[in-house]
């Protein structure tokens, strides 16, 4: 069947998510699975648990394991990246500094910087490493992209390399959400979301057949002042997700809820509680904010770390107790959909990041977009989905668009200025000094010694 | 030969200067200019010095004059719009009001909004109806549209309307400024500026025969420091000029040197001389600023009406004192150029403001772009002139490209929001409050009555 390789495997609870779906899907079994991290104590934890829990169910899937990536990506047919370089202490200490410049919970687009640190150096480079292992060693396997930022690490593997590169996300499952909220059967919705990574907008939404929309407005009208009182709402319907629909006129999906709205939604944590309340993407209700804010933030790493340890444990003790704690069943996630039907050619209907080529009008070719595709044995297709709204394109796709940009424009030309002059565009930047010093001072940092260097 | 209308005429010194260029052309005599302004007083004016002017010429060229637009175009080969609705008292007003919410010589852009006022609503109103009378009147002729804004103003007319109009500035002159700073014979100067009306840039500079972008280094490394402490410099080599090249990697030209730069040169009047010094676009250089500052531009308004004043003085004397005080010669305007390009199938290398139809990469095809075009009786012809650097689209360009959009998608659809929302891309926005208070004030004023309405 298929070889597929896992990078940055040594998260065991994703490894673990995906061995779920394989085993789940008999068609895959025969499989070969390279568990590959640069941590083997992690990577030891993780085959162990895999191993244990495939035999468990007498899934036909072989591993193997190494921290040596080149030797991993060895007959390649699929290469699935979920690596975060370096973990997060560095980028909370980065958050930190750029607070103390004036920039409440640190700077640039709420993904994108959050995840690869200034410029998103450390995850680019991680995956421009890795596009150009594969160019070398496995240059007709699809490398699966889904570590974060999505939008610009896969699209500078699409764009800059000659792998062939997907990126993955679940936000667009935020639709389930809308359609729970209104008291819709998700099973009966139909529904077209279409954007960027994180900037993803319901461009069609249809229930049992009939345009659903108007049970939104429905709902903002009779509904929302009500629930929103309460105190108890998903993110998905927050103040913030409706007053960004309102403006711009189309629903915001998933982590577009806070990524692809506006700016003032996230001055402080007064702003933060008013758009976004006691919401959160899966957490307590009692850190009001959203799942951006402090202390949900803050929590969601903590339960990043507590989750490991359990599996950690969970690896000295029987296999019943791991399945008890971890019963058989989807992810939700789309990476093993995906090689399914590329390998037994399955048309599927999937939602991925793929370069335009026309797909989304008024975006350039070569811009990634979040949009339908067809996965079969043919490949991946993109649904031409015609034009988002003008007010969606100009006050928040055209302007993710010119970051995307900067981002791939300054790694690739190693151009420090240019980190500078998107700091500029910060509503909270007050001269050109102050923008030039916060980037020199992050970039001083002991964990940036590559990115000072790369940035000149 | 051509029937040319010129709409606006009530400004003498504009129609003089056409009137000068169509004399010294004498492939064009026999020509019939139809003078048009709302203005009768004025207007009287203007027909009686172009034609005394005309006569002491001995120029075979026929005036008609009249206040009805609608009966001015019929017939007509070229329309020339040199219009601004209502003066320029409700943009002083307006500016004033924006500066008691916080907004320093007032909000947008340095052109779109000074000329149009907000929305740039009576600029684009005035250009659409015009269109809607050509359409029916004279729908084979030519708008050669040089009203501010030209990109706003002439886009609109080429995208939602069926008349052929050409936007016309004469920025791109201020290659010759860059060209006598460095000590160059501008005749022997070839150079290609493209960009958007106010944010063009030199993409290639040359001199007898070699690359002349070295002499700008050059001259920044050795002699800028020395001139800009003289005190004595154009607006085009001034610090602002040197640092939004040095920021994006090609040299500004013309208006773009203060419209196409960043934001933080525009702060406050300190800003201002910092980065414009004394210099001027033609001014006396005791008011430092640069063209836009407060006083360099009352001055620029009082001028105008001196000059004005002065035709009325000359309307009333012999001809000698008209013609010694406003000898006959070439305006430097494209107007009459383009016109008899056309008419006479002279192939004519000029820079315009047309649909991009493919000729500037990354560029939709529908926005007005300003390049060097060959014009002749096969029309206007773009040529294609490849990319601009990644600096200067994502800096400059496109932040540009979504304000047109955004001014565009506003009046098409009468959306008030679009007004609030643009303004919350100001780096002097501190809360939607703020902005949308101010955008309600702006429209409540009795001259936007008719915006008010329009803007729901």
């Amino acid at each position: 069947m298929a070889s597929i390789v896992l990078i940055g495997a040594g998260s065991a609870s994703f490894s673990l998510a995906l061995l779920k779906d394989l085993i789940l899907t008999k068609s895959l079994w025969g499989s070969r699975v390279t568990l590959v991290d640069i941590d083997a104590e992690r990577l030891a934890i993780a085959e162990g648990l895999a191993t244990r829990y495939c035999d468990a169910f007498k899934a036909d899937i072989s591993f193997a394991a190494t921290v040596d990536r080149k030797n991993g990506l060895e007959g390649a047919d699929f290469v699935i990246c979920a690596v975060k370089v370096g973990g997060y202490d560095p980028l909370e200490a980065e958050r930190k500094i750029a607070e103390e410049h004036g920039y409440y919970r640190g700077i640039g687009d709420r993904v994108s910087c959050y995840y690869g640190g200034v410029g998103a150096y450390h995850q680019l480079k991680f995956l421009m490493d890795l596009a150009a292992d594969m160019e070398r060693i496995c240059p007709n396997a699809l490398l699966i992209q889904t570590a974060n930022p999505v939008f610009e690490g896969t699209n500078i593997v699409t764009r800059h390399t000659k792998v062939k590169a997907v990126g993955v996300c679940h936000g667009h499952f935020g639709y389930q959400v809308v359609a729970e909220t209104l008291g819709l059967n998700v099973a009966d919705v139909r529904f077209q979301i279409v954007g960027f990574n994180h900037f993803t907008w319901l461009t069609h939404f249809r229930y049992k057949g009939q345009d659903a929309y108007p049970l939104i407005d429905r709902w903002i009208e009779e509904q929302s002042e009500k629930v929103w009182s309460s105190g108890e709402f998903p993110e998905g319907m927050s103040p913030g997700a409706v007053d960004t629909y309102r403006m711009y006129g189309l629903f915001p999906i998933g982590d577009a809820v806070r990524c692809a709205g506006p700016w003032w939604h996230h001055t402080d944590q007064k702003a933060k509680e008013r758009w976004y309340g006691n919401s959160g993407l899966f957490f307590r209700k009692d850190a009001p904010g959203g799942f951006d804010c402090e202390l949900q933030w803050n929590r969601y790493l903590q339960d990043k770390v507590v989750l490991h340890q359990e599996l950690v444990q969970l690896a000295k003790q029987p296999t019943a107790a791991l399945i008890e704690k971890h019963p058989l069943q989807s992810s939700g996630e789309q990476h093993i959909s995906i090689v399914d039907a590329m390998v037994n050619d399955k048309e599927t209907i999937l939602e991925l990041n793929v370069p335009n080529d026309g797909c989304l009008g008024g975006v350039p070719d070569d811009v990634l977009v979040e949009i339908p595709v067809v996965v079969s044995g043919r490949g991946i297709q993109g649904l031409r989905v015609g034009r988002l709204p003008a007010s969606v394109m100009n006050h928040s796709m055209l302007p993710r668009l010119i970051r995307l940009e900067n981002i791939l424009n300054a790694y690739m030309n190693r151009d420090r200025k240019t980190l500078v002059l998107m700091l500029m565009d910060d509503p909270r930047t007050r001269s050109f000094e102050q923008a030039k010093r916060l980037i020199d001072t992050l970039l001083a940092q002991p964990w940036n010694a590559g990115a000072a260097a790369h940035y000149r």
